[in-house]
């Protein structure tokens, strides 16, 4: 069973080093600490335990390091930065072993991102040696690319000419719509195995700059010096807080959290959570929130969240079907939303003395969390019954499902708040309310001027913020058959369906990502031209040339 | 051998009415007329042979009657629409065919939204009976959406309860993103194989209204009627052009048409195409245009182009590279350009008098054929030598290749032309030029300054045209590596590689149908789930139930 919860103590491939507002992330991956046997981790290649590690860092640099602006990211080994993910994991590994672990290390690449772009920590790729691959796909998620300059080190997909696959972290993507490579360019660059070095990879766009190695450290630290100044970050002023071990029980039939628990029923293939609101004592000031920490309800939550999603994904993956539902008083989570709404800055950019850093890293995680949730493959069904609190940050659960069904009579409520209109946008950049009613913006001023108050089942039917609304005659046949049904069909039918239903409307990079990029790799990496008997997966240093079926599709 | 040729006359699944201004097209499957042998088209099913004529009718409704300003397409069997495409030819078709199946189907269909959007013809969808998956799918791309209100007449897309696969023809991505349907109330729709009726299908926006059956014809006349009246087509006057068989000679080694011919090479996995200019005696005038109708070059070359592609996607999926050339003069491309863009009105909504609607659809058919180019999962590089003629209109194909070899020494050149900065958008809403030059306005500004001047090969690479400039001396080698290159690589790695790089920045309903949704689709379709001894697609109508692997990916 894969487990996501590390900390730098226990890393065995990357060192966190802090110094001041420049922090050093080195990559040294440990050629013995693959997680699991059959593949040696040689020239600082990856599987998924040494990204675990990379998403753990990069979540503790915006919650233990608030004073950090700027983070560099680089290579403990001499002449390579890193040689991507490990060929001998992915031909190994089964096809949804394959695509969850690129749709995790993607995340993190998107993570990155959004902290150069929302909370002032600007990322650097100082690429002292090669990136190739999933290497150059690290670097693509960073701000700035710096390439040692010295004939030999270089930046490369070789995926398709040496594996017969794509670049699966995001690479095609970013290269054209983040860094304005040239198509032709692009098109050219991903078919040279050995990539491109020097001054060429600068003039067209693979890097920002190529340095000598002899004014390497210094360039790198003017970068990263400059990037820490420039930054808007901790306007507020303050300490980090620690991310404190999760308190987690899991067994084969129940995953348990202080405040979310999963019953798992393999038999029914389904995975029944449930989400406990905050105590009625929760904070009122955002000291007290400084106080508390990762104690303090909404980021408890979302790590249990989290952790949950990745662990389910990962580890069950037979669980085609998530049921969610929550516990608690929908006044109290609203409270908790309007603290932290209080004394955030969604874009850093405009982050003044008011701001907090803390409230805004909670609402930008809680916004990562929900999107993770966004492209799980797993049909998801939200049961709103009397004792429920879906209101606020919490609806945006019900309204990441699929399908939602709510008790008419004894009643239940929902309420809107304000994290439902504009602080937790999806991947495609409109908030869950927005997509739902794309096109219809009186059915949204609706649901937007309802906020606040509870809504019983026929107010939520008509606004258009539920599905379906049974009685408590028809309320337990329903809901099993929609279950039960969900089960019988295709699972793979069921992801892309869902896959294509969730994000209606406008695209942005990190949809495209994840909707067209994702969906052909998935293809092909299904395909015997890559993962047969004589694909090209199974064929790489073996010496064998793989054999294709020439038939274009 | 697929023969995309065909002509009312030979028609055995359409009949195509005029009435007026009003078209009727009614779809009356021959159940012994499939494509090959295996199958009956039951229930006004359909498989590609049944598609190449709807192609055909929309074409030449297009050309042959300006007059018709609303097309209603019904069906001519008594209880059912359409039963979308034929489940038997599905589960025996190759992967390859079943992929270019949808991506046909879906071509044509975007061509009847073009109509309606361009052409001031809209197309009302008369369901006189269910329609079913790619029956319903067909409606979707129509403007307005009837159905008979009769209790047993619905719309339906069964495909992912009974088939295991997704709707292949976009009907995901235009029922949220077109018709805006709710996403929940989307998803129980595509789970609910019976499908919805009545004032259901109206309230959930699934159509645009349910009539009884009493109230049918009436309804169905004054829509067209109404569709007729404020439809600004043949704004400009005059009677339409016959679309005259085709010339061409195919033999297994070659296609050949009066102005664009292909060399097919099976050993290296090549077709060479060769498009040639206009003759020097090209018309002046558009009252010439009109009277040379299908033989004017421009419309003639276009329409030759269409055919090959087709010819070639389906026929001949081993020839993995497009090798593009042109012959002829740049100055007469571009006057026959200028002639039909001085007439033309890209937006048929500001067409005032001035508009020729001829010249209006020869434009819009181009845009149609090169966006066919874009989709087409075959790597295309052009090259440009002495004697070539890649201006204007024929410097698109160009900018559709994934690469391109000028030679540098003796000198060739290419010209931009209006029709490089405007009428032929991609998919995307781009033209080819943005989307190359994408966050580099200046460089788009340079290249379009650049209009009218004849550009050798070292201008042409400073301002980013082209890819590669090689001399006189390297250029056989440079151009053979490249291609024996391709030929060695994985086929569908190159498709995934091309069909993202391809379309970057902004994306429309048009790319996310073929990017995300078609990516799916292949997916699906390729796994055991579907396709498999014991998938969905081969289960179907033998009382056996499919068998699923059930981890979800």
């Amino acid at each position: 069973m894969v487990d996501f919860r590390t900390s730098p103590a226990r890393y065995r491939h990357w060192r966190l080093a802090v110094d001041g507002p420049v922090a050093t992330l080195t990559m040294d991956v440990d050629e013995q600490g693959g997680l699991v046997p059959g593949y040696e981790l040689k020239l600082n290649s990856y599987d998924l335990g040494v990204d675990i590690e990379l998403y753990d860092a990069v979540q503790r640099l915006r919650f233990e390091y608030p004073q950090v602006k700027a983070v560099v990211i680089t290579s403990g080994k001499d002449k390579v930065f890193c040689a991507g993910a490990n060929i001998r994991m992915l031909a190994a590994a089964d096809h949804s072993s394959k695509v969850n672990f690129c749709k995790f290390t993607n995340e993190t690449r998107n993570g990155i991102e959004d902290a150069s772009q929302n909370s002032g920590q600007t990322y650097i790729a100082a690429l002292n040696g090669t990136a190739s691959g999933g290497g150059y796909e690290l670097a693509l998620a960073c701000d700035h690319i710096m390439l040692v300059d010295d004939r030999s080190s270089a930046v490369s997909l070789p995926e398709l000419p040496l594996l017969g696959v794509l670049p699966g972290t995001g690479g095609l993507t970013r290269i054209t719509d983040k860094r304005r490579v040239r198509r032709d360019l692009a098109d050219y660059f991903a078919t040279k195995a050995e990539g491109v070095a020097g001054k060429k990879a600068v003039q067209w766009k693979l890097v920002d700059e190529a340095v000598p190695r002899a004014q390497w450290q210094e360039q790198v630290s003017e970068r990263s010096r400059a990037a820490a100044q420039s930054s808007p970050r901790l306007a507020g002023g303050g300490a980090g807080i620690e991310l404190t071990p999760l308190e987690k029980t899991r067994t084969d039939t129940s995953v348990t959290y202080p405040h979310v628990s999963a019953s798992l029923d393999h038999d029914r293939a389904v995975a029944e959570i449930t989400v406990r609101g905050p105590a009625a004592t929760h904070p009122t000031t955002i000291d007290d929130v400084h106080q508390l920490g990762d104690k303090f309800w909404t980021l408890a939550v979302t790590r249990e969240l989290d952790d949950l999603i990745l662990d389910l994904r990962t580890n069950e993956p037979e669980l085609g079907t998530w049921v969610l539902r929550t516990h608690g008083a929908a006044a109290d989570v609203l409270a908790c939303d309007d603290l932290l709404l209080a004394n955030d800055a969604t874009d850093a950019t405009e982050a003044t003395d008011a701001t907090d850093w803390l409230a805004n890293e909670i609402v930008l995680y809680l916004k990562r969390t929900l999107k993770r949730l966004d492209v799980t493959s797993r049909s998801l069904i939200a049961l709103i019954e009397p004792g429920s609190c879906f209101a606020g940050s919490l609806l945006e659960l019900a309204l990441a499902c699929d399908r939602s069904y709510m008790l008419l009579d004894p009643a239940a409520t929902i309420t809107v708040g304000a994290m439902n209109t504009g602080p937790l946008p999806m991947g495609n950049g409109l908030t869950r309310a927005q997509t739902r009613f794309l096109g219809d913006p009186e059915a949204l001023e609706a649901v937007e001027k309802s906020a606040g108050k509870p809504l019983e089942a026929e107010d939520a039917e008509r606004l258009g913020l539920i599905t379906f609304a049974p009685d408590d005659i028809d309320w337990d046949d329903e809901v099993r058959i929609a279950v039960e049904e969900r089960a019988s069909f295709s699972p793979d039918a069921l992801t892309g369906l869902e896959a294509n239903y969730r994000f209606a409307g406008p695209e942005t990079m990190e949809t495209k990502i994840f909707g067209r990029l994702t969906a052909w790799q998935n293809w092909i990496f299904y395909r015997p031209n890559a993962s047969g008997p004589d694909g090209a997966l199974r064929a790489y240093g073996t010496g064998k040339r793989a054999r294709f079926d020439r038939k274009r599709v």
